[in-house]
């Protein structure tokens, strides 16, 4: 990791660019050569934040710049990712492509949900992948009431529902057997988890409806947003997840494509 | 069949409209009381064609008059189907309520197919619900290379292919495992048939994407728009689909919810 | 409840039956009229074990009753399920025809699970239906390595693996995307929820065969039987999965078909 | 394919074994220094048929040599298959092996159909992997009807139904979205091809059962063994599938393990 960082960061400086290291990425490597700025400073004065790390890594990346519209890039140390399509093996070479503006920008949305208890706020937040809402501890199925720009659409039962972007399809929802959404695509999709009702599929929506989920059963549930526990969720409680108002903006040096990437990814062909 | 149509017409005469009976439903049924016209022949002076039949008599007839962009009412005279979502029952009073404006319409993308074999036009049209590409008698999988505007997508082993329109996402396309589509969405999704290779699950792309499918095998294959029979295919043939230029306009009593169709229909809850 | 239950226990006593009631039930349900026992003294001397409530009353049961191998005879007060196969409202009838010997007799195998830690016993027990372990609190896929018979089978990373008898085929097992196999066949099968690589399926194996599981995350994660909450797992933590030694023995009033119960169940047709 | 057929004959000739050419195999390779035989003529004087080339080359020869029990060891030029699970590269040391007595056998069950028009014997045959009912050129659903043990189980509406030996669940049946049987299992499944009912899952029944199916529909449809059309099928046919009485030898090197190829050809972990 370290020798990554070091041999990026000198790599810009030799370029007469300011490179900001994150407060906690320099304290852990031990890297003091630079000046470092918490992830939530990383603010509009940032021209470029660059990620070294996992399809994980960059989520979080993705949910704190978002509100200032950071475009990221995402460098992968060791298999590549979704979303850190970039390998660490030549990443000089393409950050340099970056830099001499052989890119492509790449607009994703993303989710803002709120939750609701007794109608008050218990907290909100933005998500890139998926908000899921699951089953806690006791293994008893789920009840969820799901209605879409209030439009009741069904009563469900099942291990948890998945509601995810374009970017999330290829991720859990795909493995709870969601269809894969082109990233560009304007539309988000409601993937359920082992449903009872064996004909309840997934469905794909536009990107400016509303999601309304309505927890309906006396047991615990949890809400997670790209796979961190948010809250623990009670009967009546209620969830809205729509589109963010902001998108995300990813690069990729030119010559990316999407399909590519799903073929190697998932071993088509 | 022939009691709903007398019915229904003389409801409408009554009320001083002019009424067309398509010409082989005069003729099968015996009603020589009203003038008659060729289903090509519905063009810009007809206000409303009333279906009545199932939704592959209404897939037909969305085919035939989507040139002329004549709105579509659909009435079943058994259960009612995804496209014909008016029950003979109580068909008059539902017509009453469209004839007075209480209605809403929807507005449903349609496919466009070229079929190219050495590169000289085949056979081209449109479908409501999907373009399927199967293989023939020969049980051998069938191989296909796709291409999405032109990106290579992947060479796939299977039964066939079904690119589906929104509308069709509750057809043929939900048998094969492909999700539900809003049928409003902006979208058409490709879902494979029986893959060889377990990881090609459906994907979903914009409605302005074109979707081209090279045929690379040496065994004959088949081209379906909306289960008809359209053509035999063989090696190195291209097809080529598109969203249509115009769409269907489907009329509905107002009160119609998609997704209480949708719980009907596949038993939701 | 209690009206069942009274007009049950005088229509046996007439018959010049012993009528004993289960301690819980002869309490909640406040009847004074008859002895009681506990379920785990339902033992030898009792020759038929009548069940009043759902299948997961009927888990229960199955799992305390194993050991003296007492016939159940499973009574819905509701929808009939799969175990529960008499509805209540024909109980006194279809009772009358078990008496007179007009009854079918399945045997349906249970698993037996040993849970080690650091190689001592933690617990065990057995299940009718299935053993589930699956992923704690944190939303990370749960790694798990499968051993049948002591060779390896593949390291998944999944949100659980389901051990299923035939029993448990139509429950959790069905909504994973489990094969139903029948009530009679002798074996067992692996279902894993949502797993990260598409082409972990189902499997199924002989009746006979060992299933062992290594837990190699560090993450916390849960071991059910019936949906009962049993342990938290942890690292290193091993599952073994066995036939029971026994059986169970379910009684049907003749007449009762598998496939009848199944075509109800699912909606086919 | 000449050079190892010639290596491999003079490998076994040189240890003074009788060896033969099938006479097809011999014509098109053009060896003429070994005796041949039909390959209905490898009867019960044979010890050993070396087959080399795929799994749909091994599938016909099972199903030849099925009545004279001569046991099979499969050879693959390319990759490995499932059957044909000895590499080209170091087949005479693997032969060797066998000859030495360090193998193991494998019994593998086969299916016997036989196909009824109007009560009389249509056609019969056997097949290792699978027996398929397909709908033919007309893309209309499929109606079948299907008995289990003369036992109605469903009426189905699809584009077919695969019945699968255990041999076959890691072929076709997979793609269709069945189980995987391990090979040793005494049970045959039947899946349903895109079923138009979405409840209509895989079913895995004892091989002891006998299944039968009846054509409801008007349409033409069609009959596979192992993937070879045998015969067209119309309204009111009788397809009967039961265990074959004898089941097909296949030898394994020692060493050889039913989950390890599992991994491999799956790509699992």
């Amino acid at each position: 990791m370290r020798e990554h960082i070091v041999a990026l960061a000198e790599f810009l400086r030799a370029r007469h660019l300011h490179v900001f290291l994150e407060t906690e990425t320099a304290r852990c490597c031990e890297i003091a050569d630079y000046p470092i700025r918490a992830l939530t400073e990383f603010n509009g004065d940032i021209d470029l934040a660059i990620v070294l790390g996992g399809d994980g890594t960059m989520l979080g990346v993705a949910r704190a710049l978002l509100e200032h519209q950071v475009p990221l890039l995402g460098i992968n140390r060791g298999r590549i990712g979704f979303l850190t399509d970039i390998s660490a093996q030549n990443m000089l070479e393409d950050v340099a492509k970056v830099l001499a503006g052989d890119y492509s920008i790449e607009q994703r949305l993303m989710l803002h949900t709120k939750i609701l208890r007794k109608g008050k706020l218990l907290g909100e937040g933005v998500a890139l992948n998926d908000v899921v809402i699951s089953k806690g501890e006791v293994a008893q199925l789920l009840g969820l009431e799901v209605m879409i720009d209030e439009q009741f659409v069904h009563r469900q039962r099942s291990d948890g529902l998945i509601v995810a972007t374009p970017t999330g399809t290829t991720a859990y929802a795909l493995s709870a057997g969601g269809p894969i959404l082109h990233s560009a695509l304007e539309a988000i999709t409601l993937v359920p988890i082992c449903p009872h009702t064996l004909s309840n599929r997934p469905i794909v929506i536009k990107s400016t409806s509303q999601v309304h989920v309505k927890l309906v059963d006396q047991y615990e549930s949890r809400i997670h947003f790209d796979g961190q526990l948010i809250a623990r969720l009670y009967q009546y409680d209620d969830v809205y997840i729509a589109r963010a108002e902001k998108m995300t903006r990813l690069l990729h040096p030119n010559g990316h494509c999407h399909y590519e990437m799903l073929r190697k990814k998932l071993h088509w062909g």
